[in-house]
């Protein structure tokens, strides 16, 4: 299944120009119950909607409260709200869709006994794992494992799946200073540590770019370098940034300047690691910065930073939280790449619908056991939801359907582009599948008249509106999409 | 149902003695279909245990495995292996099962439309909340509320419950430095967050006790003291640390040198407020401290506790992630210390099969959105298992129960401990329910004989064993076990 899921290989990207076109539309539309369009009945928010918020807001904080959802009413790429308007969905609870709304896949496995067990019965895997918690992992999560990775060490948020990552990293980077995994820690070791002082608390470094997300507890946070609101008042590691390539479009027009840049940006990460006062342990990077505005980066500078962490001894922790599970036409965004020696670490979760990171090496484990442990591990619920995506991306060729439709989607957006340049700048994402943006100095104008036409879109940075449809968004949703876009402009 | 949740109240306590014995022997099997007993078949690991663990071993990290179970044949208070043997299980999942292993109630909210809906459309909360997530708050999670709080926040782990509640603290000492939730941030601020440094990032701390356990991501295991192997070669934040009583047993028999050491520990956590170099904005403090030894306190200190962190404008955080829903007799671990004012917030886990943090204080809701959020913010389908515990817990009168089996059994160990006076030493946990512990010179002998007279129970700290059943642990358990803990000091 690994080769299936990585189906959208070269060789296919090479024919598939010529016929997406012609496979696209004759394509079977995944979800015959979906309405042919969004359906707007009354304003957003309209009356039901206001008044379930001001419910909720006695007990939950409703301020980035976007839209309240009835899911039981929402299909396939459409979003309902409580008065009966139904939206086009391209941001998909923030890029956490996979395969659409009430999938009829997903709920066989919701009602599976294999499911009820572990929703009852939720284990502590690291005391006392299910008799088919390996079943599970080599059916599920390590089918999806990128290439060369062939262990997994499961989580349960995003933040969690990186703090665990550079955990792994610390652990291992110490573990070689002090001469391997069979040399003792000191007695000043274990004392310091217990007081949060060096050398048993060291004051190492993860090296993140700047407008980097890599989530908002207190070790991923001082790696998250997105927006202030995000960060302020809450205390940070001493921990480098790089800055990450701003590359100008069209990228065929700015070749040179673009690989300067490139240049420039790895060079920068070279001289942090050798110069930084707080060692660095591992560089974290998104293989697309996705909250901090979308911003991309070539093959070519991947390739150089897995060659710059190689050389200075420094782990490369790839975060596919939010660019993983196919939505870049590949299964996973790395992939693109075409690396010599892959990733140390690939973090993941939001499409997974569970998390955790991935590695091959095995000196990755720590030395010794209860270093890296907690009670839960993850969800072998949440992994069972994995298995069942996974199983219906395969069937529906899902990571395939996500490269051609992007590419159809991304020709049509060009078209718009040219038409109404002041509205679409800076136009990125061309072979991404479906993970595309802009910028609009309206942006924020654009996102609130969406709702008005019937769609949900999501913005990322300072002024990128960001598409992030799920894996059944089909040809049609996007000449549907295209249309609304338009709409939205002419308003 | 909050009061039935609380009805080990300090009125049925003064009643429980007198009648303990009798409504227990007469209350009816929760689970007519456990048997009567342990049942060993084979030395343990046995053969398809070892196979399976193999098995594991390629692709996830077995070295803490305890033991593989086989959920699907476990059934209320025992736990089976993989060879046919069934074992007592007092230990729970590291105390996270509160109503049984293959609970009837749990199965049928786990089938429901509801939970379908919650596993397959899982929601960003935050900006999406689904129709009925007020309804689920109010009917689930908000019942459970602690006395004075009427929020919640929820999470996905307990080491994400503490860490953002953490941040509450945070935000809300720096927003009462800067004159209040209307003061904007300086431009000083904005720029100094986004790299790490003050005044953006503030060094602020967190205060915590020696041995406590707090959770093994950055910000918690900064305040988690318990031992060298979960913190060794993890950086950590520059916190401080006050000395939790060491309280010696019998209590009667120590009484004013146990006051005296709890004044001491008060005193100098007051010390340190005032005088750590990076201010503190909060105190975390477990009930009993778990991880570190089950180490108890009197409700005096706590209340002394709550009294210095008033006096000193610092918030008080209850961590009952282990001690929460239930096992002490009362449903929160705090409601033993009949506070005047509360917590300002209560973090929560493992029994709730969900996370997160209750408060009252609507200021602790930071000023501005997306200060406090991320996409899942928890998880729906466990805040609906949850629910179903409540239901649950209600419908049986668990707290009672356990509060009654605890007096029962805390009874029996201590006719133990004067016929095995070295090998029951410092019993504690009278009045706590079953939360009891005692020390042991031979501490890991026992756990390991444990398996082959089948039962399966845990440690804590250096040398303690600690009791975690669960809730539908009644006095015919308890029998038994005291059977099974004298036939372990036989062998």
């Amino acid at each position: 299944m690994a080769s299936i899921l990585r189906s959208s290989s070269a060789s296919l990207r090479s024919a598939a120009h010529a016929s997406a076109t012609r496979s696209l539309s004759t394509a079977a539309h995944y979800f015959p119950n979906e309405p042919s369009g969004p359906q707007i009945k009354t304003q957003i928010p309209g009356p039901n909607n206001q008044k379930a918020t001001a419910e909720l807001n006695e007990v939950f904080d409703i301020r980035s409260l976007n839209l309240m959802a009835d899911y039981e009413k929402s299909v396939g790429n459409y979003i309902a709200d409580l008065d009966g308007n139904l939206l086009l969905d391209v941001y998909a609870q923030i890029a956490s869709i996979p395969v659409g709304y009430n999938n009829p896949s997903l709920e066989k496995a919701a009602k599976s006994k294999e499911m009820t067990n572990a929703l009852i019965n939720r284990p502590a895997p690291g005391n006392f794992p299910s008799a088919d918690w390996a079943h599970i992992l080599k059916t599920g999560l390590l089918k999806a494992a990128p290439k060369g990775m062939n262990q997994v060490f499961t989580a349960s948020s995003g933040s969690e799946a990186n703090e665990t990552a550079y955990k792994a990293a610390f652990i291992y980077y110490r573990q070689r200073e002090r001469g391997g995994p069979n040399a003792e820690f000191t007695e000043e070791e274990t004392t310091s540590s217990m007081v949060n002082q060096t050398p048993g608390s060291p004051h190492l470094s993860i090296l993140s770019f700047k407008k980097a997300f890599h989530g908002r507890l207190f070790g991923s946070l001082s790696t998250t370098r997105s927006k202030p609101i995000h960060k302020l008042d809450i205390p940070a590691f001493d921990w480098p940034q790089a800055p990450f390539p701003a590359l100008k479009y069209p990228l065929e027009e700015h070749a040179k300047e673009n690989a300067e840049e490139e240049k420039r940006c790895l060079e920068e990460v070279e001289h942090i690691i050798k110069t930084f006062h707080n060692p660095v342990a591992a560089v974290v990077v998104e293989p697309v910065q996705s909250e901090g505005g979308d911003n991309h980066a070539s093959p070519e500078f991947f390739r150089g930073l897995r060659e710059v962490t190689k050389r200075n001894n420094v782990l490369l922790i790839v975060d596919e939280v939010q660019t993983g599970v196919g939505a870049t036409g590949k299964f996973w965004a790395h992939d693109h790449w075409n690396l010599e020696t892959p990733p140390d670490m690939v973090t993941f979760s939001k499409k997974a619908q569970t998390a955790g990171y991935y590695f091959g090496n095995p000196a990755l484990r720590p030395n010794k056991p209860y270093r890296q442990f907690n009670t839960w591990i993850g969800d072998p619920a949440r992994a069972l939801t994995f298995r069942a995506i996974l199983e219906e991306i395969e069937r529906l060729n899902l990571v395939e359907n996500t490269a051609l439709t992007g590419e159809y989607l991304y020709a049509g957006l060009e078209r718009l582009a040219q038409q109404y340049p002041n509205e679409i700048q800076n136009l990125r994402g061309k072979g991404q599948g479906t993970f595309i943006a802009w910028d609009s100095p309206t942006r924020d104008e654009f996102v609130a008249k969406a709702k008005t036409v019937g769609l949900n879109i999501g913005g990322s940075g300072a002024s990128a509106i960001r598409l992030r449809p799920m894996l059944v968004f089909q040809k049609h949703h996007a000449d549907l999409l295209l249309e609304l876009i338009e709409k939205i402009f002419k308003l």
